[in-house]
C-alpha cells in the first residue's frame, strides 16, 4: 500500500462512522458504475464513493479528503460531455444526486432556492404553476443536475436570448476546498466586492461543491413561435442567420443543421424535414404575441431574401415539438449512420460562419472522415460531429486530431474551444490555444484562493498540473496529487 | 523623510524620465485638484500624479509602484460616489482620462473596443449611425468614463431590463498589480476557465487597472413610451411596481420619487409633476412598437388598479425629457432645499418595499431629519437622501448614522449595502453587515491572486487591511501600506 493509499484509508476511516456505511461505497463492482460520466471515452474507477444526503455530508467528506490530501470529484447526474466528473482512481467521488429538494419557490421576486441534485427540468415543473420557468435548457435538461449546471455554466437552445446558467444563479453555498461552507451572492441581482457567483459558476468543480443555488426564475412568453426554413447552400443559411441579426431581432433561437446531420435524422426520425437541403434552420421567437407575430413575418421575409427554399411555421404545438424532435435528436441519430462519432463544441463569431464551413468541409476531405454539423447559429456555438468507425485501425485518432484542428479553427476566427460542454478533462490540453501561460497562471492563482492544497477536482481545467503559491508540497515540492505513480490516469 | 517618502522618490526616479515630465505632477497646488473623486467629503492630495497618456504608461506606473511598494490608486473621470478613487497621501494617483480613443465600432458583432478614458455617452454617440447604443446609463453617463463604470460595475435607470455594466463587458485588458497586463475575456459572450472579467468588473481598483474594454451594443429600440403616474401614497405606489413586475412586464426602468423629492424638483425645475402626490412613478418601456403599445395599456390599467391620482404618458419626445428631467435633476435639486445632504445607495427586494420605506420614515421622525427618497423601485435600489445642515452642530454626525441605520435596515430586509455606487472608502465599514470573516477572506485571497503585495487601491472596499497568505512583510510582518503613520489618511 503507497501512501495514496494510506491518506485514503484515513478518510474512510472518518466518513464511515460519520455518514454510515450505506454512504460510503467501497466495493469494486459497485464503484465501476461511477467510472466515467457522459465522456464514455474516458474512464478511472474511483477509489471510494459517498452518496451524500445533505450538504453537512458533503462538507464532511470534502474536509476528509482535505484533511489527508486526498483528491475528490463531484458528480451529479454524470451527464456532462468533457469529462468535468471523471472520476480519480486515487481520490472520492462526491455525489449529489440525492441533494434533491426544491428549498423554495418564490413567486414574488422570481427566485427558486434548490439543492444542487435537483434534475433543470424540475425547476421549470416547479415554476410552472407561477407563470414561471428556469431559461437554462441543455439538451439533456430531463437528466442533468443544477450542480452540473452550475458547475459546467450549461447552456442550450435558448442561449442566445436568454444567456446561460451564469446569467440564472443569483446565489450559492459552496463548500470550499477545506470543508467550510461560503455563501456567495445571494437573491439580490448584483452583490458588493467581488462576483464571486460569477467565479465559481463555470469552476468545473475545481473551486469546490456547490450545495445550494438560488436560481432566477422567469415569466413564460405570451406566446411561441417555430420556423423551419431550408436553404441549397450553407452560405445562404449562414446569410440568413446575418440578416436576422443585423435587422435587430432576437429570436430565443437559432439552430442550424447540415445535410449530412439532416440525412441521419430523417433516418432516425422521421420528421419531414424538407428533401434535398443542404441546410436546415430552425427559428423560434418567443415574446408578447403581437411582437411575435411581427418577428415570425420578418424572419419568414429575409430566409426567403437569403433564398430560402421552403419555409413553415408551426401551426400546432404537435409541429413545433416535431420540429425540435429532429434537432434533439440528431446527436443520437447520427450515431445510427456511423459506428462512431466524436462531438465537438466550439465557437465563432457569428460573421465567419460560412468560411468556417467551409474550411470545416475541406478537413473533413483531407481526413476521409465525414462531418456532419449541427449548431447554435445564433451564437456562432458549433457543435461539428465527426464520424468514424472504432474498428478501422487509426480513425479514431485521424477522428481526435480531426477535431482538435476544428477546435484550433475556431480559436484562430476569434472564437473558443468550448461554447457549453465545458474544458474537463478532455480540452484542457487546448487551453493554451487561448490563454497565455500569464493567463493561465492567473486563474490558478484564483483557484489557489479557493483551494490552496489543490484537492477539488485536480487534473481537470488547467493544462498542466501545477502547485499553489511557494507553499512547498510535501516530499521536497513533489506535490502528492501531481507525481507520477499515484494511479492518476490522466 | 521616512521609508514610504523614499520609495516614493524611487518610483518618480524611474517614472519622470520614462513617460516625461509633464505626464507626472508633483506639484502640491497641481496635485490638489485631485484630492477626491465624487465623494467630496473624504479627501487627501495624492503624493504625486501620473497623466498616462497610453496603455504602456499605465503599465510602467503599475510596474514602478509595485517593485518600490508604493499604493497607487486609479481614477477616471472622478464622478464615483463611494470614493472608490479616493487618492492616497502616500501613493500615486494614475489618471486614465486621456485614454480616450475609441478603437473599434463592430457593428456585426455588436462590439465596441475602448480606451479606459472613453465617456459612458460618447460609446453611444459613436454607435448611433449603426442603429445600436451601449445601455448601462449612470445619471453621470455625459461625464463619467468607461474605465470608472468597469470599477464599480455602474448602474442606471434602466438597469432593470438591461441589466449592470458587468452584463455589457465581454473583454478587458488589465494591468495587474506587478505590472503585467492580462487579457480577460474577448469578444465572445463566455470563455472556458474561470470568468475573471465578472470577477474584474466591480472589483474597484483592487485587483488592477483596465486599459482597453470590449463592450457589448444592443439595437436601438424600436419605440420608448415614458409615463407618469401619481399616487398618494407610497404603498399605492409600491403596489403598481408589484403588480407591473407580476404581470410579467419587464419595463425599460421604474423609478420613483416621494413627495419631499418632489417638492423640491418643483422649485429647482418646473417638471409639472401631479401636485399635491405622496409619490410619483415614472415607467418607461422600450422595444417592437406593437408590444410597446400593448404593455403601455397594461401599466396604465395596472396604475389605476393600484390607484393612481393621476396618469399621463408622454406626447412627445420633449415631454419625455421633462419627465426625466425632474428625475435626472432630484439630487442637485435637494440640494437646493437643504444645505447639505447625504447620498444613500442601498437594495432590498421588491415585495419589501413599503415596509422598509415606512421604517425610513420612523427612523427620520427619530433622528429629526427629513429624508428624500429617489429610487429605482423596479428593482429594489434606494436612493434615500438624508438631508442636514453641517452648521449646526452635530447634525452632519446624526445625518451619517441614520444612512448607517437605513442600510441596516436594507441588509436586515435580504438586501444589500450598495445598488450601484460601490462600496470604496465610503462603505467598506459596512461589509461586515452582509459578510462573514470567512467570505471576507475568501475574498480577500481573490484580491492575492491578483496583487499579492496589495499596492492596488490599498484601504478600499474590504473593511480591515489584511495582508497576502503566508508571504511576511518587511519589519517583522507589518506591510509597509498598513502600517500606522505611513501617510494613511483612512
Amino acid at each position: 500500500m503507497n501512501g495514496s493509499g494510506a491518506r485514503l484509508d484515513a478518510v474512510l476511516a472518518e466518513l464511515v462512522p460519520a455518514l454510515g456505511g450505506r454512504a460510503v461505497l467501497t466495493d469494486p463492482s459497485a464503484l465501476r458504475a461511477y467510472d466515467c460520466d457522459g465522456l464514455t471515452t474516458h474512464r478511472s474507477t474511483p477509489a471510494a464513493v459517498v452518496l451524500a444526503d445533505d450538504a453537512d455530508a458533503v462538507a464532511s467528506a470534502v474536509r476528509a479528503c482535505a484533511r489527508h490530501q486526498v483528491p475528490f470529484v463531484a458528480r451529479g447526474s454524470g451527464t456532462g460531455l468533457s469529462g468535468g466528473a471523471t472520476p480519480r482512481a486515487d481520490g472520492v467521488l462526491i455525489v449529489t444526486t440525492k441533494l434533491r429538494r426544491i428549498l423554495a419557490i418564490d413567486p414574488d421576486n422570481q427566485r427558486a432556492v434548490v439543492e444542487p441534485g435537483v434534475i433543470n427540468l424540475d425547476v421549470t415543473v416547479a415554476a410552472t404553476p407561477h407563470g414561471l420557468y428556469f431559461a437554462p435548457d441543455p439538451s439533456s435538461q430531463s437528466v442533468c443536475s443544477i450542480g452540473g449546471n452550475v458547475a459546467e455554466n450549461a447552456g442550450g437552445a435558448h442561449c442566445l436570448k436568454y444567456g446561460f446558467t451564469t446569467n440564472h444563479v443569483t446565489g450559492l453555498d459552496v463548500v470550499v476546498a477545506d470543508g467550510s461552507t461560503q455563501q456567495l451572492g445571494g437573491t439580490a441581482v448584483e452583490y458588493p466586492g467581488y462576483d464571486l457567483v460569477g467565479t465559481f459558476v463555470g469552476s468545473e468543480g475545481t473551486l469546490g461543491v456547490a450545495t445550494r443555488a438560488t436560481l432566477r426564475l422567469l415569466t413564460r412568453p405570451e406566446a411561441v413561435r417555430t420556423l423551419l426554413a431550408a436553404f441549397s447552400s450553407i452560405d445562404d443559411a449562414g446569410a440568413a442567420v446575418s440578416s436576422i441579426i443585423a435587422e435587430g431581432l432576437l429570436p430565443a433561437a437559432i439552430e442550424m443543421m447540415d445535410a449530412t446531420a439532416i440525412a441521419a435524422v430523417e433516418q432516425a426520425v422521421a420528421t419531414r424535414y424538407p428533401e434535398g437541403a443542404a441546410a436546415v434552420l430552425i427559428v423560434e421567437l418567443d415574446g408578447p404575441a403581437v411582437e411575435v407575430d411581427q418577428d415570425t413575418a420578418a424572419v419568414e421575409r429575409l430566409c426567403r431574401e437569403a433564398g430560402s427554399t421552403s419555409l413553415h411555421v408551426a401551426q400546432t404545438d404537435q409541429e413545433r415539438q416535431l420540429i425540435w424532435k429532429g434537432r434533439k435528436a440528431a446527436f443520437a441519430a447520427v450515431g445510427r449512420v456511423s459506428p462512431d462519432y466524436y462531438v465537438q463544441d466550439g465557437v465563432i463569431p457569428r460573421t465567419s460562419l460560412p468560411e468556417v464551413l467551409s474550411r470545416i468541409e475541406e478537413l473533413g476531405h483531407r481526413y476521409g472522415l465525414r462531418v456532419a454539423n449541427v449548431f447554435h447559429a445564433g451564437d456562432g456555438n458549433l457543435h461539428p460531429l465527426v464520424l468514424f468507425d472504432d474498428a478501422v485501425d487509426g480513425q479514431a485518432e485521424r477522428a481526435e486530431e480531426l477535431a482538435g484542428e476544428i477546435l484550433a479553427l475556431c480559436v484562430a476566427a476569434g472564437g473558443s474551444i468550448t461554447g457549453e460542454h465545458g474544458v474537463g478533462l478532455d480540452k484542457k490540453k487546448y487551453m493554451p490555444l487561448m490563454f497565455t501561460e500569464d493567463d493561465l497562471d492567473t486563474m490558478h492563482r484564483v483557484r489557489c484562493a479557493f483551494d490552496p492544497s489543490g484537492v477539488a477536482n485536480p487534473g481537470k481545467l488547467f493544462p498542466t498540473p501545477r502547485l499553489c503559491g511557494e507553499r512547498p508540497g510535501p516530499r521536497r515540492g513533489v506535490h502528492p496529487l501531481t507525481e507520477a505513480g499515484a494511479g492518476d490516469v490522466f
